[in-house]
């Protein structure tokens, strides 16, 4: 019988026992149960974020894994916690958007959380994430049924940050949605939107810098010059042969990026 | 069957080999152990610090839970290495104080950990995360009693960091004990011990500013104007919210508070 | 039946989700398996530093543990993906000398990873780490042998940085292989090489600064002065007593040393 499976993804970064006490929880509910951290370091109470780095992961693991995000600014407030089933898989935390790229890509059904039986005794103002989200997780994992969490709902919170908008005839606007541990910028631009940005002539502006060249490997690119690249997110990323796009460029998360195809 | 379980805390911090190494040696003793990080980003040589994360964290684990704890200025020095029976799970680590929040809180047996047939055959005057802690909680993990480990002992080091002292018919001297990542001040005052605080108006002195207001969520504070807030933790945090009020009062760890309620 | 144990050693670091989807992968191929993190925190492009960490491991894993390394530069050039057999153990990750120092203390075999069968079934130009390495890991802690991943090569790369070369009748030059948490700086030098540094006078020159004390633990020395002390990993390392000796010295990886025995 093999081990049921969890992943965590938070901005709880790792010096503190946050993290530590949510596998506690987990294992005294499920003690068969591997859990896989994505990230603890994602930027506090950035949604946009985690929901990128979790529509990053998702497909990569087994079905019936659960995801727990807890990126939750507005914890202790009335926002709801809620449970997604989507690929065959689960994915519990707030109602905040988290889930809204999972969403835009794969057939849902989403449940408000309410059976309070499953959450901890004692439920905190502050640490939904050990005192709901992480038991819940691990009763699913133990094979507690999903429609045992509580009742469908339409109402959830969307969000819609994953493409660019359409500003011009050959004008799209987009963002960045992350910034990379190599100081890459990966936007929102991906290939199935825009076929012309592989045959045509384009230019990318990125903070006060314009862009011109599609590399295909990270190595090509001038030292110096920053290019685009597809990343191995799907997504097109802003990068810098063996150095930091973001340092030179000067720009973050959140970045807006304007493209113009010839 | 199910998978004992061991936890680490240490301030190693994750860029270098030696958590990976004390892993590797417990799962060649115990292969089918889970191992569960508390923390690795324990500020070099802050046994205080180790000892709150672990103070927060252990009753969220089940029975039989082995806990590594290695924050340790002193060793290859004449400090001796305890194993800590407490609530029904093991403690093991130097003799420093970092188990003296557990030892404050829970019936506890102290033993000093002599039985050198369950260290690594040879051991380094620098590493006993490695060469001792690690192996011996391994061999309780499998199996091997506590009481094979050593001798128990009486005269081992305690502190008495988690409570705030009385200096006043009305004032309280306490410290901060922990700044978590998102910067709130994580303070040695409970509840317990000041019924007080939530019904009547008080002053907290934290660097050169005065808080007067006492939140119950973290989303319900004016940006920019710092409060006190009762934790998951179970101490009152000096918080800000959206915001760092480490950064903004301009203390860290350990910096006095002083709290007179009217 | 014991879990395969599976390691990672990478310049990741753990803000994105590039180790979890790593993780996903390994357990959907293999589900019994244990993964345990060995740094993702390497300096980027760093093959000299997971090398060190690598060497500084293996031997406390237990036989045929399957250790990944991806810090990969060349990604998406014509490098080759490789699988070394060593001490019972598998190494598994590109052919630029990550693995040398492993090759240089163990009897070895190497073999090129050529079996794209065991490949993700689409291989992209920039994550070998999940589209390669992962699965051909995996593979191997489900039993698949050694043999069925390629053929045995002889012009791999192979570095030589672990050993420091003798300049003068009584003078070494080396360099600092990794700085640790603490700041020390783990140089290349070895006891082996050098029996007469434990009995004779001798000058180190750091930086601008030069050192004349071998201490044996770390809580010996003046605060202040930086030392010489045979640290966990075998080598000689630059100390400070409770400080950053890198800070002090102003001195990273790679910085160069010159050793004189009088």
């Amino acid at each position: 019988m093999t081990s049921p499976i969890l992943t965590l993804t938070t901005d709880f970064g790792l010096s503190d026992h946050f993290v530590g006490v949510m596998k506690g929880v987990i294992l005294g509910i499920c003690p068969r149960s591997l859990v896989v951290d994505i990230s603890h370091n994602v930027t506090p109470f950035e949604v946009t974020e985690a929901a990128f780095l979790l529509a990053q992961s998702y497909s990569y693991f087994p079905k019936k894994t659960v995801h727990v995000a807890v990126v939750d600014p507005g914890v202790g407030t009335a926002r709801r916690p809620i449970l997604v089933e989507a690929a065959g898989q689960y994915f519990i935390g707030p109602d905040n958007g988290v889930f809204s790229l999972v969403c835009g890509r794969e057939k849902h059904r989403v449940r408000e959380i309410t059976a309070v039986k499953y959450f901890r005794q004692h439920v905190s103002q502050t640490f939904h994430g050990r005192d709901i989200f992480a038991p819940v997780a691990a009763h699913l994992a133990n094979g507690i049924s999903a429609a045992a969490m509580g009742r469908r709902i339409d109402n959830y919170l969307r969000s819609n940050f994953d493409k660019p908008e359409r500003t011009g005839r050959r004008v799209w606007t987009g963002l960045v949605l992350k910034i990379d541990r190599f100081g890459n910028l990966t936007t929102n631009f991906q290939p199935a939107e825009l076929p012309d940005l592989l045959t045509h002539r384009f230019e990318m502006q990125v903070g006060i810098q314009r862009l011109h060249r599609l590399a295909s490997i990270y190595a090509e690119g001038t030292p110096g010059e920053p290019f685009l690249i597809l990343g191995s997110s799907g997504y097109f990323e802003v990068a810098l042969n063996q150095g930091s796009a973001a340092r030179t460029l000067g720009v973050g998360a959140g970045a807006p990026l304007e493209l113009t195809v010839y």
